[in-house]
Formats: C-alpha cells, structure tokens, sequence
C-alpha cells in the first residue's frame, strides 16, 4: 500500500454513470486528501469530467473501457460482455493486480457480484461472499449483513457473517467490541431455524474478543439500532432491506399527502420545512449507501444505483476508511482467533473460485 | 350456522384484557348487527363490562375461565397452565364444539399458535397452519402470509399459501381474483430459493380461477401494493413484517424529534396538525391489526396485543367476514381444483395434529 488510499472506480456505473461519479470522488477527495482514484469507463466521456475538477485531476487516471454493464444485464449477459473488457470489471481487477486498494461501483449488484467472484479470491476460512449494508437507526447507524450475496446460511456461515460484520462495526463505528444480535423471529432461545440456533450457540462459546455477542433480535430491532451488528442469511437480509426501503417510501408518500391536503397543512409544512428537511435528510437512502462485499481478498464497495454525488462519495468514503483502518486485516486476524479456538486448518483457500 | 355470527372472545389476552375487548366487540356489534359474542375469562371482571354496554349485553354470554394466559408465558408453560383451562383455550375449544363461528384473541401468539394446532384439525390438503397479516400499502391493503406460523416451506406449501391467502383477500378485498406474488429477492426468474422457484412453476402450471398469480415481488412492493397476496415462509415473513413496523416507529421518531426541533416548526405543526392526525392513522399499528390462522377446520383471528378498542374492533370485524363469507369453503374449493388437477387424493385429515 502506498501512503495515498486508491480507489478504482467503475465510472459507468449506476442510473447517472461518470456525470455522478466524477463529481462524487471529488467531494471524497475533498474531505480526504490522501485519496486518489483510477476511472475505468469511456474516455471521450469521463476525461472531461475529471478534468473540470483541477484537485481530483491531480491524483486521477482515466483508463478506457470498451464496455459498461446496463443495469438490467443480467449476471450471466454481464460476465459474457463484461468480462475482461467493462469498466466494472477493470476496477475489480484493478485490485486484483494491486494497483488500488478498492473497487467502487454503483452498477447492477447481481453482474458486480457475479465478477467479485471470479476476479477476486475468497478470505482464508470463507468459503461465500456477503455483502453488508450500513442501515439508520434510532441510534445511529447499524451493519446489517448479508443483504443478498448468497442465499441460505448454516451455523458456521453466520458465525463468519458476526466475524466480518464486527470487523466492519469495529472501523465503521470506532467501537473495541462491537455488539452483535442473530436475526431470528421471537426472541426465546426456543425459537427459529436450526441453524440459527446452532450458530447463537457457536458464537456464545467462542466468546470472542473482537465482538460481544448479544443473543437473537427481531426484524424491528433493526430500525431501533438495537445492536451494531445485525447477522443473517441473504435471502432474510434482503428481503428486510428492501421492506424497509418501502415502508420508508410509502410513509413519505402518506405525509406528502397528507400535508397538501389542506391550506393550513401547507402553510405549517412552510413553516415546517426545515425540520422535514430534517426528516428527508434522516430517511434518505443514500445514508444506506456504500454496501460492503465481505469475505474476499479485497475491498469492494457497492453503492446504489440512484445515488448522487453526495451518496456516491459516502461511498467512496466508507472504502477509504475500510483501507486506512485495514479491513481485511482485522477480518482475518479475527477469523484466525476462531480457527485457534477450534483447530480448523486455514485451508479455505482451497474454497476459493478460479481466477 | 345459525343466522348470527357468533365469535369466541378470549377476553383476558392482550396487553389491557378485557377493558379494551369489551368495548371492542361493542363496536363492532354497533356495525354488524348479526353478530353475538361469548366471552371467556374472569367472570367478575368481564360481565360488570359487558354489562355497561346493554346491546352488547343482549347478545352475549360470559362464560368463566379459571387461567388466563399472560403475554410472556412460553408456548410450553402455556399449554401447561392452560389446556383446557384458559379463556384462550376456551374459546378455541367453542369452534372445535360448533359453539362459535370464529375465535378471536389477542393473546400471546406463540400460546394462541400451540393451542390451535392441538384443539382444531388441519383443513383437507394442508399440513402446516399460517398466519396471515393484512398490510397498509400505498394502494390500500394487502394480504401478507405466513407472517410466522411455521418456519420453512417447500413449494407445495407456498402454493398453498398462495390459495389460502387469495381466498382471504377474495373475501377482505372483494376481488374475483386476487393478484399474487412470491415474495423473492431479484425478480428476475433465475434467483432465488429452490423451493420459491419451485413453487412459481407449480402456480403457472395450475392456472387456477381463483387466483391471478403474478411471480416474483420483492420486499419493497409489499409497501407499494404491488399484488393483493405476498406469498412467503414464515420466517422471512415475520422479518418482513417486524422490520416494517420498525422502520415505521423510526420514521415516526424522526418526525416527532424534527417538529420539536424549532418554534417555527412547533407552529408548523400546529397548523398541519389535521395532516399529521391522517398521518397517524395511515401509520396505525392498528391498521394491520387482525392476523388470520389459515389452514385450520376453524375461523382463529389474532389481534395484536397492544390494541385499543378500535383495533379490537377490526379484528373482530375481519373474524366476521371471513365466516359470513364462507372463508373455510372457498379454501377448499380452491385446494380441490388444485388437487383435481394433480390428482391429489383428499387424504391430509391423515396430517391433522391429534385433538
């Protein structure tokens, strides 16, 4: 690693591509100034764009990709077009061959999920990916991972899930011993799916010191930040995420309604504003921004697709930040404590896809 | 049935008891004058309520109950204390008897759920029971289901539920043919479970006239209403709806912390106060208040525990419905012709748990 943290961008990504993405890595580099950035995408396109930015033009290169990923490709169409040839793929392996310490995208998951796989090798002792969303609470921010990068989990898969969500909590939050709660319906220790179970049993007796294991949590323990980390399967996680992402939407809905219903309602919204610019700001889903692919042997940012410039450098931020205070380092320190306290062999490479 | 529809009340459940369901079936008998009520629960305490409202009065019965079952009782201890004994039990066991119409309680789940499987039998062709939810969407309301009766299923029973709870929307909705989903993660065909996947092919293939089923949804169109019925297992189900309703109180949470933030927008408030009043009760847990057990040989309604009368009310309301309009034999009819075009036999009784 060098001083500077560099990020390989995919700068065709997402529903606004490089006219998002340049002017977001120049917000990041704006609070960040050891940051600097390599664009893959369409030259004639991106170059403009960074150069219109004098600071972010300094410490970028513009690298042409022939090819960028539509976001209803689908994985396998990707992995066709894309492979070797797309912007979202030339970041990846751009971390690959080391020359940036994390890949950013905000294109279609399902493709970027789909070329993680196959550029990147797998962590020591993990043998799936997982991807982390960072998601608003009533106590600040929470990890609640696996949001969809593999579906179905047993006990040893969860457990890994708590390991690499702790060690995000821990950079994320700057907390020592971050706490970490088993989604699971009811909060009896009676309850739930087998594995679940066997995993809460797992994580009690390892008794690591790199997270504080709280016991199970509800769906609505999430929105109340009730632990920092929030663990469980990809198929649950997601269906969670995206729930909540229509709830939020449909109650503003209901209080856009609500409030032009009448002339005084309108007026007091006047009144109002700041305070439901406020609100806006807290239910905005760019705060959920900077999902984290965890589990491989680099930092893989994936930001939504209809983010702007101020989601997409949180984005960016949250992959400086997992650099800086050595993500994968943590997760494998961490994993290695596990594998002493149980003898596993450290032989998960084997589990790891072809490059 | 005679020309009254009778409901079964465990009076003493719910986080207020019979102070809040008293009252409760006093309005809803003030909407559906066909309907007479038998209480179950502690004499002294439910007639003196019953009594202070005298229609209420002409058309019910309170019956003693020595338990009541509290709210944290484990299903176990529940069933321990309480078979045989409890107001829960009571009202349960006065459907098995043809005593009742439909039992209501709004009572511990976990206990109702236990109580239900041992007193009722299984309706013909279904194995499992289900609870299905009816959800605020921005186009009305939905039917959400299982929301958490049993954990798992496999595509047989996912389509099952897909019949149940497109019976149950026919009915809450008056729609010919409900529209439904299956709840999925990516709605591209090629994701997902096994047993989802599964299940898709099975209702394409069935084509049933009672249901318009429509394929994958994701988590957030349950809040847009994107089809009448979501169809999922009981685990991810219930994360869905929990998660939901604490994205609901964090939004609320925000709002109120946001008005308080400044005069101005204390004032605001003030003026737009009609507005946020509809807000609320948009936003009312109450809304989604009358959960139904599917799958049994009995109408079970479960109200949520911390329900006012107006809730009560509901659920109630909904307990009338689905007996008035024949719910238990549209079940069956739909799982007949399914089960004509597998040529399945008419043997799950042989599944029914013993009484």
């Amino acid at each position: 690693m060098t001083t500077s943290v560099r990020i390989a961008l995919d700068a065709m990504g997402g529903d606004h591509g490089p006219e998002v993405i340049v002017p977001g890595a120049a917000l990041a580099l704006a609070r960040h100034g050891d940051l600097s950035f390599v664009f893959f995408g369409d030259e004639a396109r991106v170059k403009p764009l960074v150069a219109a930015h004098p600071a972010l033009a300094m410490v970028s290169t513009v690298r042409h990709a022939e090819v960028a990923i539509r976001m209803d490709d689908k994985p396998s169409q990707a992995l066709r077009t894309g492979r070797r040839t797309s912007s979202m793929w030339l970041a990846i392996e751009a971390v690959k061959k080391g020359e940036a310490d994390a890949a950013f995208s905000a294109g279609n998951t399902g493709a970027l999920m789909a070329m993680v796989k196959i550029c990147l090798h797998m962590t020591p002792y993990i043998d799936r990916p997982a991807i982390a969303a960072i998601w608003p609470t009533l106590r600040g921010e929470s990890i609640v991972l696996d949001v969809g990068a593999t579906i179905g989990a047993d006990a040893q898969h969860l457990a890994d899930l708590a390991i690499m969500g702790s060690a995000m909590a821990r950079i994320v939050f700057g907390v020592e011993r971050p706490t970490v709660g088993l989604l699971n319906i009811g909060t009896e220790e009676v309850k739930g799916l087998e594995e679940v179970k066997a995993a809460s049993r797992m994580l009690r007796e390892m008794a690591l010191p790199t997270l504080d294991y709280r016991g199970f949590v509800e769906g609505n323990d999430i929105g109340k930040g009730t632990v920092d980390v929030v663990v469980t399967e990809g198929f649950a996680g997601n269906i969670a995420l995206k729930t909540a992402e229509g709830t939020a939407k449909q109650i503003a809905a209901y209080l856009r309604q609500a409030l032009c219903g009448s002339l005084w309602s309108k007026l007091g919204y006047l009144l109002a504003r700041r305070a439901f610019k406020a609100l806006e700001a807290k239910m905005d889903p760019r705060k959920v921004n900077g999902g984290v692919f965890l589990g491989l042997d680099g930092v893989v940012i994936k930001s939504h697709g209809g983010s702007d410039a101020v989601g997409t450098a949180r984005a960016i931020e949250i992959g400086y930040e997992m650099v800086r205070d050595k993500l994968l380092t943590k997760i494998q320190e961490s994993l290695a404590d596990r594998a002493g306290a149980h003898n596993l062999p450290p032989a998960a490479s084997s589990a790891s896809l072809p490059s």
